[in-house]
């Protein structure tokens, strides 16, 4: 079966600083019409910091969507036609002040399909150094980390609560059984 | 620190079948003013299908943002009030004719906290007996199965390439270890 959707007229709703948002009237598989509400984003890295220790480098932040501080791996939007990798390194800098000497890339997914084309490219570093923080200028965040049983009990508790870092907390567990 | 941010002044920009967007005119921690790009969204499930031979059922989906079809663990939107583990019983057999005997929540995440305040609850379904296909009237899926050895090769190349589902895989993958 053929399950695209063929956009037959769109309207740009609003061009925002972050988002834009589009209205697609669309030809379905079966012919008729229908209306999709995209959210166009400019892409994000996600870092899982990783200290010798091998406890998790996280931040606080107030998420104004939820009205309330959770607690994120590091991370941060592209600027137009940037390398993610370097992306990643300056978020790791901006948001902990830490330098890390190696990068592994462990993947990238979109956050939510159904109406915004957001994907977020996530690496692991670990070789950390102290660099110098140097937050957006309307960016506030709290820089604190944990052991890897500590963040599952942060996951239990909902203070750890987004997809990313529920992601990279399974993450590091999953590593660390198959390399037991 | 109190990393709150304060809305000064509201306004609404879009009011649409799925998704709202409001901005929001806030006061930042240091004093100074700054604007938050905000959707809301109703929530959404999403089912991890497992049957007797430890095969996942998945949903090839079209996704108008991304453009191109990808393969996900079946999911919808919540109805107003509606409660997620008859929301997650109700997708299942409307986007795969499946009923399941055995459900068991593993967690909720929000997917995009910086800009969105859409959550996703995360159920775990076996036990799984054939019901009978409903979809949406503006909704085209194709089932199939795979392995889990199947699933993350198609996470390699990008044909499962959401957050809720490569969550799921590696849930599986997880609690394959762990029982081991």
């Amino acid at each position: 079966m053929d399950l695209n959707e063929r956009t037959i007229k769109e309207k740009s709703i609003y061009k925002g600083k972050i988002i834009d948002l589009t209205i697609h009237d669309v030809k379905l598989p079966n012919g008729k019409e229908s209306k999709r509400e995209i959210v166009t984003h400019p892409g994000a890295v996600a870092v899982i910091p990783v200290t010798t220790e091998g406890k998790v480098i996280l931040v606080n932040q107030f998420r104004k969507p939820l009205e309330k501080v959770i607690a994120e791996i590091p991370a941060g939007k592209l600027e137009k036609g940037e390398d993610p990798l370097l992306c990643a390194k300056r978020e790791l800098e901006e948001e902990t002040g830490m330098l890390a000497e190696n990068w592994t890339n462990v993947g990238s997914f979109y956050t939510s399909p159904g109406f915004a084309d957001e994907i977020i490219h996530l690496y692991l570093a670990d070789g950390l150094t102290e660099g110098k923080e140097n937050l957006d200028e309307d960016e506030f965040v709290e820089r604190f980390e944990v052991t890897l049983d500590e963040a599952e009990r942060l996951i239990e508790t909902q203070h750890i609560h987004d997809a990313k870092t529920v992601y990279a907390i399974q993450y590091l567990r999953l590593q660390q059984l198959k390399n037991r």
